[in-house]
């Protein structure tokens, strides 16, 4: 990778003329010159001397957070070109960041065009295809020549990426796609119904962004187009804002499964963390509490067999560890869609029969450990039936509670993870003290 | 997006006669042609009648497991035609898949052509930029004409896309980029080094997939030059296949962390999943046996003091719960590349604060539970005490294991939960039992 270090794009940035600066984008990217100014303190003078494009361009780059910080520093006319210059789903974006008043005020600072754009990318939920297209495509009728569509891209400089053109009929009806290789590759004179593919696949604007961002995977597409209910174009989707938002989701969901706020940051601050982790930790106490409560249930047995204490602990946590492990396999899975009507059943008897053969074998193991503290062969029978059982429950819990979270349209990587292990650890002591308590005549 | 369901595939590749079925990728994407034909019973009829370069199509969109099952179809000379229509890199995943006998049989097919390019391409890890990248692309001299460029591109019918164009000198070292629109936009008697974009970033062959996905999406590219130490352009990688290592990577992550082989299928057989969770387990069983030895070594106090048991589990569960959290924004951290030398001080310094703050918050809630069931304050003061040290100890274990099992190699992702929670098993008894020990005499 070509190498610019962050003190070479701050002395670039103070030192270059106004003439220089303009051909700055000819040397570092905009993505460069955001990491750089971003926590300096003299990041208002730098600011200041940079053309409104390139701040345009170094705001698109930034996440929301960002965003308003870098364009605080400019006053309404100076905001009012930035965003004007910015492309229309990306405005969008961060105008959907602020309170109602500001949100109104940099709508008002749109030229007619931009605003109107923006107010329709508005209506559109944040994570759908409408959420997350441009309105700024190409697209051509079928019945033009190449020799009037290459006039055309020529003169159209908004469009993110040309590439792809989308062919449309008069009522803008999504016919077909050629690619600017085909445009180059014919003559003149040729008509683009004659060279387009018609078999163009496009997203509803209604569809979630996960499922958007499987159609790219699926399909391998670096642009999609968007269409509404009646097949009209409406935006396209770029492959750079996919990308972005599988990092977001998957990060999403690796956090929520550690019972962790979505929007924590690694280096964000004190407080942010506590109050993203605090209330999961509460929750998690309250479960604690019941399984405590199970064990209080049984102190009698307890404080007649001190052993139980020992070995309960391992039964529990093992249980815990695979229904984990059975649903982390689910939630990744119905992330993934991977998981439908036709292969549940098989998935479920999967897992049940896995449970069973790993508790079997973890079982034959805690058996020899319990016997160890107490020389007792029905005492280890007690222990492995109740970690078998407790493997079986870890496996039902850990396929059905993502499943039945999803259906409830509760997102599974938030909530399964602690009442999966609830599950595990309730029935993990209740199996084995009970079983003891019964036994106890002959312990 | 335009439906066309598996029956209706069927059905066209059925009935289609010769003729038809060579136009059959305008109404049907090789990627659907795949999941409709995959699990058949007459796969191999359906598969004998498609024209070999849309096998090979269909080939490049499946995972390696189901490309040699559809490559099982065909006769040496079949697999020949087949092999040398697809692009190198793919031939080259697939290739690496096989044992060294196969290996050599299949590269023994390829024209020479491909076979230099897959040999090549061969010799890089599988998991740097070298290995995902693919020989096909278009490099120009930056001497030349656009109209020279444009007779280029039309008889140039290999390389995987062509937006952009690479320019390099006589000796293949990269100098810029242009676009094939801004080819279009200009005459035909310019020169490329006049419009070329000479801000080109690249990476190096050596650079690891993940590194090269970060740059991507920090960049928003949809495609990137691999370079050799001489800045000699060897190959281009594409935004598509960022996106497939990218699912594939989380997806380890995700498993690895919940103690499950990275290879993992939801709907695999019941043979892989005990093999890739089974050995976990154990080693999490011999874990749960440190903790439980722990206990063990108090079982005097816990005979005396039953209510200890009950309050035990949730020291040692809150602690696991605490852990898991800083672990989790760590390791997503570090796959992220948002942990450096200069953040490091102050991410260890803020998740001290967090465990502390939240172990005293929880810490109340603990010592009002263990008052309950033993109403002496000194009980409660005692899992005060142990749980707010426990929370501590959670922090610092969940912070150093994922960056200790970086620095030596070890994937974070698969090893530090268990010993995180082992850590707050071990610990969360040991100071609970202890300081209960401790006291004894006033309980």
């Amino acid at each position: 990778m070509r190498e610019i270090g962050i003190d070479e794009i701050i002395e670039l940035l103070k030192n270059a003329n106004k003439e220089n600066i303009y051909d700055l984008d000819n040397y570092v990217h905009p993505a460069d010159i955001l990491e750089a100014i971003m926590d300096r303190e003299d990041i208002h003078e730098l600011l200041q001397q940079l053309p409104k494009e390139l701040i345009a361009e170094i705001i698109e780059e930034a996440d929301e957070e960002d965003q308003i910080k870098i364009l605080q520093h400019f006053t309404n006319k100076e905001k009012s070109e930035i965003l004007n210059s910015m492309s229309s789903d990306d405005v969008t974006d961060l105008i959907d960041e602020l309170d109602e008043d500001k949100k109104s005020h940099l709508i008002g600072l749109l030229d007619k065009e931009t605003r109107e754009d923006v107010e329709r990318l508005l209506e559109y939920e944040s994570d759908t295809a409408g959420g997350i297209m441009t309105t700024e495509f190409l697209a051509i009728y079928d019945d033009k020549t190449i020799e009037s569509v290459l006039k055309y891209i020529r003169s159209e400089t908004d469009a993110e990426t040309t590439y792809y053109l989308y062919v449309v009929d008069r009522e803008h009806h999504l016919k077909g796609v050629v690619t600017l290789r085909d445009i180059v590759s014919n003559e003149m004179t040729t008509r683009i119904k004659e060279i387009m593919n018609p078999n163009v696949i496009s997203v509803h604007y209604n569809q979630d962004q996960e499922e958007v961002s499987h159609v790219f995977e699926k399909y391998g597409f670096m642009l999609m187009p968007v269409v509404d209910d009646d097949n009209h174009m409406i935006g396209v989707i770029t492959v750079d804002d996919i990308l972005e938002i599988m990092v977001e989701e998957t990060t999403e969901d690796i956090h929520r499964m550690a019972g962790i706020n979505k929007e924590e940051k690694v280096d964000g601050s004190i407080t942010d963390s506590i109050k993203s982790r605090l209330p999961w930790l509460i929750v998690n106490l309250i479960t604690a509490l019941l399984a405590s409560a199970v064990i209080d249930l049984f102190s009698d047995t307890i404080s007649k067999i001190v052993a139980l204490s020992a070995v309960m602990t391992i039964i529990s946590g093992m249980g815990g560890n695979a229904g984990t492990q059975t649903l982390t396999i689910i939630i990744r899975g119905l992330s993934l869609g991977e998981i439908d009507k036709e292969n549940a059943t098989r998935i479920l008897r999967k897992e049940v029969v896995v449970g069973l053969a790993t508790g079997g074998v973890i079982g034959v193991f805690v058996a020899a450990i319990a016997m160890f503290y107490e020389f007792n062969p029905l005492f280890g029978l007690v222990a492995a039936v109740a970690m078998i059982l407790n493997m079986l429950c870890a496996a039902i819990a850990g396929y059905a509670v993502p499943i039945v979270l999803e259906k409830i349209k509760v997102d599974p990587a938030l909530a399964s993870g602690v009442f999966v292990t609830t599950f595990t650890d309730v029935l993990g002591f209740f199996f084995f003290l009970g079983l003891a308590t019964i036994a106890m005549p002959y312990l």
